[in-house]
């Protein structure tokens, strides 16, 4: 079984990238042949600073492996290091219906959060499909937010088969996970960089406790039971804490008498210790930047291996070269 | 100063291909570095029979060379034996403007036509324009209808250059050349594939005749003057015959006295007269097609000579590998 999955070297990776798609992956390593590379070819559309966007390509191998990603169990890799994707996305455009992309949700999300809409976040789809047949994979894990663009994909399997055989492309499945939408951000909404409400995995503790000192609650009175449902802190902890902390929390809140600046503080010590160990992790990586590059270069060699007889094959099939 | 142009393999090229793209090329191949590629991702969009899309591309090339393209001169190659120019599409869309892309008339115009809405339609002109400053073109010969392409390649140009620095991609210039709006079809509409009304370059004597004394006529009677403006008759004797035949064919309407089938017989002559030398040439060439494929090869090693730099630094420029 071969997995992909792929993720965006935005900056810091945050509680919902973690939850959403680094530690599925990182759970999947072990389950078949994983392969995850990190989206800079999608960055361009939003990262127009070269600097910025070798350097968080850098640093989300090193915070992917902080978090337990095996190098030796996984290929980890950046996209743009396999060229062939780009020739497969155009191969996957000759066939690509121009109402299926319309209808894709997250080019009009996108731009109606202020993203500029240009043809490369509208093509975003297709891209995404190549990323994915280029390695035959069989499961991709998705959150629900991109059960979507996995849909666009399988079409496009179709149709390319359809069309040059069934041999062509391998159809891939869908492996749905709900964690992604459970994270919330500070503000009560899905954390996400364009909203500003995210927690990072990565950074100081200082900020970070005051990030989490400031997540808004009612103005319930200390002594008074507080709600449980659709709270902040009980989301967050429950991520973070032990089974037998969460559930002393929500007892705490049933019964009255503590506060929320005592949640908050659970909250962030949970947090905090949640990732200690990862971040002792990441200071012995990235002190040898060297050694990760040398890691993703490695894994691109291994992806490739894998890339350019299917996209010979594609080559073949549809008759180019 | 070096040029670019490109031809599509949809089939054998007729006079509007040889008069609006061939024939200026292949003048122009003793003006400059002339590279010319035979356009078969683009064909992608339209060919979906693969043994057909590799025929004729190969076939393209014995027509091109067989119509005068000297392959020591000019670097006549297949544009998916450059995959770097895919990579480099991907680039451009990421500042491509979808705004930009809607106003194109192209897409409208085919898939008014007809043809299938894809994605790789929609997508053309991006690709088009990495077609151009992947080899850092200085001048590209373009008939009107291309006129718009060449202007969003150059719009692209100057949005990379800004966000990335002036000296990240070439900003080629147009070189309007008006002869292949000038070609009618047999129908007197533009000669199109796409409208049926086509006189092949290289084809059989008698359906060639036959096509050409089917050209639609009014009924002026054999003895009266004939009209001479919007004639497709002369349009295309013009292009074929000499200065003198000309004249005599304009001065014989003018006068009256000889029928529409003298004239197409005419036609016909100078026609087989005018490419009768091409297809002696032709012959020889298509007796060798391993030789044609060599040839294609080793263009291909020369482009890519050219265009493997000028993506290293477009890389190097946006912030990939």
């Amino acid at each position: 079984m071969r997995i992909l999955s792929g993720i965006q070297p935005t900056g810091q990776p945050h509680l919902g990238n973690y939850f959403g798609m680094m530690e599925p992956a990182i759970r999947l390593q072990d389950e078949g042949e994983a392969l995850y590379f990190i989206a800079d070819l999608h960055a361009l559309t939003t990262v127009h600073d070269p600097e910025a966007l070798r350097r968080n390509s850098l640093e989300m191998a090193i915070d992917f492996m902080a978090c337990g990603l095996d190098p030796k169990k996984a290929t980890l890799f950046r996209q743009s290091d396999i060229p062939e994707v780009t020739e497969l996305a155009w191969v996957l455009s000759s066939v690509t219906p121009m109402g299926l992309l319309k209808r894709c949700h997250s080019f009009k999300d996108k731009t109606g959060k202020g993203m500029e809409a240009t043809h490369g976040l509208f093509s975003y789809p297709v891209l995404m499909a190549a990323d994915i047949v280029l390695y035959d994979s069989d499961v991709v894990p998705v959150g629900q937010d991109q059960k979507q663009h996995l849909e666009v994909t399988r079409d496009l399997v179709v149709k390319i088969n359809e069309a040059y055989g069934e041999e062509t492309l391998r159809l891939p499945e869908p492996r749905i996970h709900a964690a992604a939408a459970a994270v919330p951000g500070l503000d009560g909404q899905k954390m996400s960089k364009s909203y500003h409400n995210t927690l990072p995995v990565f950074g100081e503790d200082k900020p970070l406790r005051k990030a989490i000192m400031r997540i808004p609650t009612d103005s319930t009175p200390l002594e008074d039971a507080k709600p449980t449902e659709e709270s902040t802190i009980l989301a967050l902890y429950k991520l973070v804490a032990s089974a037998a902390e969460f559930e002393q929390m929500v007892a705490d809140h049933e019964n009255g008498g503590v506060g929320y600046g005592d949640f908050k503080k659970r909250l962030f010590e949970a947090y905090w210790e949640y990732f200690a160990a990862f971040r002792r992790h990441r200071n012995e990586i990235a002190a040898d930047p060297g050694e990760v590059t040398r890691i993703l270069q490695d894994a691109a060699t291994r992806a490739r291996e894998i890339a350019v007889p299917v996209m010979d094959r594609v080559r073949k099939a549809v008759g180019l070269r």
